[in-house]
């Protein structure tokens, strides 16, 4: 069998990450702030890299938490704001970390259809109005992970409304919204809110940066920042003061926005190539051409198995993740594709596979 | 009034910690293992230094979990081993973040009276004849925080008997271990135990390599280990896969020896400094004169009013942490000296400013 090509992993190819430009970050790190790079600081992160967010974001440091990538920002938020039987809404599909994070906290799990343009505000007011109070609703806005859908401004405007109407928290979880590379940046629900309140926001550097630097952060009200300071002192000490020194490093000597640029660049041929190879080799696919991210979302004709594509697909060296990974129920003909991980020339080849694995099903699909 | 002194906080000066090594560790990093450095990796930690950790323990690679710092691997296994009301013995006194770490699950802690050679094994004994059957029992057992007190190696065997007899866990919490300055290495527990499952060993680089690094690690059964990487994987994906490949490159390179004999002969000048300096100016004192680690623990005159001394001393410039913040009730005539963040000029100066303020307190002392 020939080496597996990986759709799977929503994880950049080695190289799109500026190895050069981290080597020099870290020695530019250690130079510029030995002291603060290599003692315990505070759990409210590196305070450079801190200064540095809240300046991007036109907030106060005091609105800031950087944490050990955006997951473990995630698991703070969750403990601070979510408790068992609370209900919580999230995109159907949606990550499925955050599905079996809230889960495992005891959460009344309330998926929300997603459209090509973001949640299906129409159908979540139905359910507040059907009296569901959640505690949160989690809004992945850009390139969505699973489906690489962007949430359309009306509907961010649409969601605020509700969640001043109805007294939940957005968290906007926002880890692609770098890495456009057609169409316009909206503006984040963050902005829009405008300090109202109603929004807590999380970002990262694993797509622009790397994923094994692992820092993240929160940007919300200083009350809610300082409480999960509190649980952050009690569960770390401090988050990796050295990595967030040579993130900081990479931000101010311009290699953020170089890498951005590659990761661009390198994202978009993939895309047009994936999209390529599908119309040509599984017609059959439906799907939406992303705008950026790393994820594509593909359903297959009704009926199809994608579970017994998965293992056929495997029998042919190229992976994926089923769709049913980012639900709670159905979803049995999709399956969502990264090419984040996958360089051009693998593309077609990969596409081919796949191809060959859903023409090898059995007919009675 | 001078720049306060600090006998508080338990962290480095800045002139032992090996930044140009730490440098050259980060170029070595990124250079030997690019992939690996930048990936996600799995929550096990890093492998390369996961094999190393394993080796130097003598363990298999699987017994071992590397996390960020060894507070979250602290976090992870009291998530895993305690429930709310369940008994947890520690040390009394112990490390403020353990006590706090335990109440805040609703552990029903139980402090045993730590003696100069290590808790006191009868007093556990009586506890557990009269009933108490304890989850876990945590112990720091060389230079303990906030005491400095190192067990005993008859202890070591009498508190693993004790845990075979009833049935508990002892959590060996070590990461002072490498930088003993005088006096021999006793057998960890770990070892004493022969794979007996009675314990789980936690250590970290935060005092041989600088505390921003944050890796620390746990070693245990594999069903254990595998379980606390669920637990992980669920919480931050994997931890800093950067700074773990430093930290590796630190330890293949050399640097890790080179700088645990830095930091040996620094804070064996200081507590040398340090308890000339006591028995100098504050004879009414009452200390063990530690064999490593970063801390002392100071006892005054039964009366004396250690809140009052603090608030008089930071008038000097001068700080400590008092005794009862490792405590449940007690020891208000006892405070801890940090003797690992002063350099040995600081040093006369520093207790000269202590003294001068336990002078100053009313007679009634």
């Amino acid at each position: 069998m020939p080496d597996t090509i990986s759709f799977a992993r929503g994880a950049p190819s080695l190289d799109i990450v500026d190895v050069e430009g981290l080597k020099a970050a870290a020695q530019s790190a250690f130079e510029h702030d030995a002291a603060g790079a290599t003692g315990y600081g505070t759990a409210v992160g590196y305070v450079p890299l801190r200064a540095w967010i809240a300046e991007r974001h036109g907030v106060a440091p005091e609105q800031v938490l950087v944490t050990n990538g955006s997951m473990q920002a995630d698991a703070f938020l969750f403990d601070e704001l979510v408790r068992a039987g609370d209900a919580v809404v999230v995109e159907k599909p949606t990550y499925d970390r955050t599905l079996l994070s809230l889960r495992g906290r005891g959460a009344d799990v309330r998926m929300v259809s997603l459209e090509a343009d973001g949640i299906d505000v129409d159908e979540l007011r139905e359910l507040l109005e059907g009296g569901v109070r959640p505690a949160l609703a989690h809004i992945i806005p850009n390139f969505q992970n699973p489906a690489g859908y962007t949430l359309s401004e009306a509907k961010r405007h649409a969601l605020l409304a509700l969640a001043g109407e109805y007294g939940f928290t957005v968290f906007e979880d926002d880890p692609y919204v770098a890495i456009r590379f057609s169409g316009e940046t909206l503006p984040t629900m963050r902005e829009l809110d405008a300090g109202g309140g109603r929004v807590v926001y999380a970002s990262s550097f694993s797509k622009t940066v790397c994923p094994g630097i692992r820092v993240g952060y929160l940007v919300g009200s200083p009350e809610l920042i300082a409480a999960i300071a509190r649980r952050a002192t009690n569960t770390y000490i401090s988050p990796n003061q050295v990595a967030q020194a040579i993130v900081h490093r990479f931000c101010v000597d311009g290699g953020l926005d170089r890498s951005i640029a590659t990761v661009k660049a390198a994202l978009a041929e993939r895309v047009a190539l994936l999209t390529a190879a599908l119309d040509r080799e599984l017609p059959e696919a439906s799907y939406v051409a992303p705008e950026g991210g790393y994820f594509m979302w593909v359903e297959l004709p009704e009926g199809t198995d994608v579970a017994a594509l998965f293992d056929a697909a495997a029998e042919r060296g190229v992976s994926f993740v089923k769709g049913t990974d980012f639900l709670l129920e159905g979803g049995e003909n999709t399956l969502r594709l990264a090419y984040s991980g996958v360089t051009a020339a693998q593309i077609d080849e990969g596409v081919a596979r796949l191809a060959q694995a859903y023409r090898a099903l059995p007919v009675a699909r």
